[in-house]
């Protein structure tokens, strides 16, 4: 697809991203929030205060009615743990049901990669991957992910009822060439 | 240890539950708060909107000068993930270093396990449980946990420095019994 680029994200492309997010909360399959989840808690997930946030848009001939742009999809980068786990990124991400198939969710996690390691995080984590996600799991297994764990009937899917669900992980960097660990504690104390 | 019991935490406790949690995150081997971290903070965490939070008292003589009661640990379920994961309960535990090797954490355990399915969990997970705690899974194992994962170099250990977490789960009914899933959607739409 062309003249698509990612950006961060601003308040003013929350719209977009809400009916993205709608879309597939109602569809149940994907993620673990409920069609109840009101537009405020889907502002606070994406815009969460630790979060950097970004979008994938396709920028449109100025001719065309809709705007310049047209937001596709989206993803966010965050901690996973607070302090002694704050090296591993947690991310999310969303594709538009209107641009399934053509890599944005490629360019989103590729975006995303880098931009952690930019961030100075260490290791990437995904919590909470539906092991029926099968898109997903072959996507991020291309970008260097590995399922590292098996969630046993964690996520309630809409249409097939209890089904596993993975958590998957990929280091950013050789751990030889990590910080070392803080100098030694007095031990006499 | 005689004269002991579990109760739900009330604000009153903090105080003590406060002191437990702060020497736990000084010692940075099984948290992954840091030191810095504030007592609202510490607060927020143990008495978040949706967690059930219990203690682990001693009962004291009348005449002893601290008081009827001795907060010696804490327990807090919350679930894990809200809506299609909301039926997997998340628990933390912490038992005051003064308490150790008595079966406070057992005793939370195995009570912690009864809430959870009286409050309708039908399973129980750990996010992050530091590898080199090996007391904490040994007492998980016993209480029907299984390592279900394991998280490369997630934990940033203050004398070990990275060390792998595990993630651990364990079942609270035979999936047979669990409800079914939802109706069938209309899939002609």
């Amino acid at each position: 697809m062309k003249d698509l680029l990612i950006r961060s994200a601003t308040e003013a492309d929350f719209n977009a991203m809400w009916d993205i997010f709608h879309t597939h909360v109602a569809e149940g399959e994907t993620y673990a929030f409920e069609p109840g989840i009101s537009r405020e808690e889907g502002y606070d997930y994406w815009f969460a205060p630790r979060a950097s946030t970004f979008v994938a848009v396709q920028t449109l001939a100025p001719h065309d009615r809709r705007g310049r742009e047209r937001v596709l999809g989206m993803c966010k980068l965050q901690p996973n743990q607070v302090g002694r786990g704050a090296h591993v990124a947690n991310a999310s991400y969303m594709v538009s049901p209107y641009a399934q198939g053509v890599g944005i969710g490629h360019m989103l996690g590729e975006h995303s990669i880098g931009e952690a390691r930019r961030l100075g995080y260490l290791a990437m984590q995904f919590n909470y991957v539906v092991s029926t996600n099968e898109v997903a799991i072959h996507l991020w297994k291309r970008l260097g992910f590995a399922i590292v764990g098996t969630l046993p009937k964690a996520y309630r899917h809409r249409r097939l009822g209890y089904v596993d669900a993975y958590v998957m992980y990929r280091l950013l960097d050789d751990p030889a060439r990590w910080p070392l660990p803080e100098p030694a504690p007095e031990e006499d104390d």
